[in-house]
């Protein structure tokens, strides 16, 4: 793909600063500031970036404001975050899209319905009852469990494992090595061992999730673990049974999520965050890096630290503990002075 | 499946209360008190829940005790939580079990041993001297690497890999996309370069354990890594070389275990929880989630914290380090309260 | 595999002492101290160890020093930790290497180059205009993606899946089910909903490079996400988009490292570790296991705790955290002590 900065101002929709030549430069990429070239077209999606743009080598900048006296042709936007996306779809290196239809080698049991445009990759294997929906794409070696729906517009990435009894909605996306509908960790002690509680739910995912890559859904014990529509979930993550997830939350990498805990909706989860079992996190909380949360949130609050308390307790907290060699000096200190007190005290009488 | 409530209550040998219209209804599935209706059986396992059964719209109910004055059919039992899984076990959704027989796209190596009962998927791969017992069911898309064994009544899931010279027992489940005998993390810095240790040593898995999805065992440097019978694991577990777990140990999702690590039985590990190598955690021990163990625990204490330490003294910890901030405080009003003592001592000089 | 003392020593290039009857032993493994029988070599890599030796049932033991009046035949090397994965490779299991060649199971794409010495296991998938060079394998069900180069002597084990853009140096290891490429996980929240930031760059990893299982490196947005030469992964690794990590690092199990964060050469994570995205970790850094890393660290430091400080500085804070409760007690003393002077002073007035 290479486009005049002119023909890529026309493809987005943006305003134009520069002079002929500049709006005749051929544009091949997206590059950040420092390392874009002349084929490259850059972008400032923050003001603190704006001083390193005399120096970019970059062929063309898309700002949201037009800067006066740079000597760089400017693709004015409206938003530049929505701006940088279509610029880097336009950019996207072509790859080759998986051929519609059943691949050959795909072993598809009975009464399995896949829409004529769906596309299935080779050595998937399909049970019975399976319905695939238009244009969706499942990768090689995938494997799609009894009963399972996927909906329209779906991408299962290479070696996607998924269960029995699960729904996926529409716009799903699931990247390699995941695994959906495995049985919960759930064990009852009897008679000197621990009995698998037998988990007859299934998984819903809702429409326009993303899920990363080796993440685990569980199934559900009665009814099913839910990601609510538009939630994105990182890499490795774990999703115990019974979770219930709100609308676009954003789940960071390596999170784990415990039995039949419940997420509002547009909750953010930092890398490496745990979440206690059965808890509510209100709609809006946000999740520091690394915390441990044992308790319900309520909306809107932002929380960090192990145990998780809200967020300027939690950095006073921080800031406190590391003064503790200081404390401890200190009240070393007030004990030696209050022993002087003492004793001149006890002269006094 | 669908039995009156008579009939459930033959079925797991229960006692009955309820007039004969009642004990007629039909009950399809098991569901908790809240979303339970007319068609469900629910249960009490715990007398916290026995205010909410008088709204439940369950079709009737489990208790360890007859209640009185319900109007509901009840059936009474004299363990709650077995007659729950038995009721869970009937009323499992009904999915196709991979046939027996191997699949004609799985590809076997020599000398291997096939129980004419197991049943090999499709697209599985099996190397030399592999043995595969009774009624095992290896999932589509496995591999199974040279002279690894695999008892009677075994379960893996889709893309699950075994590595050579692996021993898996009998009644052992292991989810899909999970990971057994991979070489440990052992490197020596030699001339310049971290040189990988071979890892000599196997992995055993012994009877009746259960493995989550994407997890990771690895092989022993020597002799074995070894996961104790009975012992069940949730997804996205670490377990290092040469680890080894007593019999009956729960491992919660995320656990990592280091090196040489050694746990007694019934180990009981909270999600995320993180153990330094080289150390041994005593029978009966308890690691409260995410909690990083740094030295040797004996048998049967539980712990919390990181580094962790025994419950209580962690919870005090806790407690004493939110109150930091309230403990800066009170120290600086008691500086302000010695410098007047001490300015009042030097005016009554 | 069977070598007397003598014929080992031979291999390893090693100094002898011993009677003939004790250099005839025949040797067919390598075992530690405790565990070892006659059969066995076994080696002192600790002077610690040099007590239990007198009780070991070794054949042989192979030392840096001779040890005076010890009844075991010895073999002494320069560097004991050279030869004992000399001797651990001699005495590896022998297990079958996949064979060169295409797997007639293989599905590859048009403009693919692959080397005659190289081996592609069964039910493999590569797309278009992959490259694989002398000697590399790659196990069965690996999926390799378009345009993506393999250099020569690697092992790919079962299941792993590399996405399309990605390049992998020479002598680089990945185990089984781990994932190269994966879209990173960057959204934008744009009317409404999170927008998934196309990532056009790809993923570097060079030369020497081992990644354990069911890890995940993500593909970079712009640019590429790089693995230094010779840096060593372990399990269930995060890799996200962007991150570049300098010359043989270690990183253990678990670890997550966020978005665009840079590793020096010769960094050193324990397990669990987390590092916050954008920060800059300096050559020979090491990070104690479980820590969280939210700042930028100089070279040569080590740290430790969450928030990570340098480690004489975290090791204060861990002691003094745990005298929090003797603390408290003490300032509570030193209030009373105070109210009494208080009290004595008010009744001198």
């Amino acid at each position: 793909m290479e486009l005049t900065v002119a023909q890529l101002a026309k493809r987005i929709n943006a305003g134009l600063a520069g002079d002929a030549a500049q709006l005749a430069r051929k544009i091949k990429s997206v590059a950040p500031i420092k390392s874009a070239n002349q084929s490259n077209v850059t972008f400032i999606t923050d003001d603190r970036h704006k001083a390193a743009i005399t120096d970019s080598k970059a062929g063309a900048v898309i700002v949201s404001k037009s800067i006066d006296g740079l000597d760089m042709p400017q693709l004015i936007v409206n938003n530049i975050n929505k701006a940088l996306i279509e610029v880097m779809k336009i950019f996207a290196p072509t790859i080759k899209v998986q051929d519609a239809g059943i691949h050959p080698t795909a072993i598809v049991a009975k009464n399995v319905k896949i829409d004529k445009y769906a596309s299935i990759g080779a050595y998937v294997t399909i049970d019975e009852n399976v319905e695939i929906g238009n244009n969706s794409i499942i990768g090689n070696g995938c494997k799609i469990g009894e009963n399972s729906k996927i909906g329209m517009n779906c991408r299962l990435d290479s070696n996607v494992v998924i269960y029995h009894n699960c729904s996926i909605g529409n716009n799903v996306i699931i990247q390699a090595n995941s695994t959906i509908g495995s049985a919960g960790f759930g064990y009852t002690f009897i008679e000197g061992k621990h009995c698998h509680i037998p988990h007859n739910g299934g998984v819903i995912i809702e429409d326009f999730v993303e899920i990363g890559a080796n993440c685990c859904v569980d199934r559900a014990k009665f009814d099913n673990t839910i990601i609510g529509a538009g939630t994105k979930i990182d890499n490795l993550v774990q999703i115990a049974h019974n979770v219930v997830t709100g609308k676009c939350c954003l789940i960071a990498g390596q999170v784990g999520i415990s039995g039949s805990t419940k997420l509002g909706d547009g909750v953010v989860l930092g890398g490496q965050v745990g979440l206690k079992d059965n808890i509510e996190i209100g709609n809006g909380v946000m999740v520091g890096a690394g915390a441990g949360v044992m308790n319900n949130i309520p909306d809107g609050q932002k929380v960090a630290w192990t145990p998780a308390y809200e967020w300027n307790e939690a950095m006073r907290i921080m800031v406190y503990t590391r003064r503790l060699p200081e404390i401890a000096e200190e009240l070393k200190q007030l004990r030696n002075r209050i022993k002087v007190l003492e004793a001149s005290k006890d002269n006094t009488k």
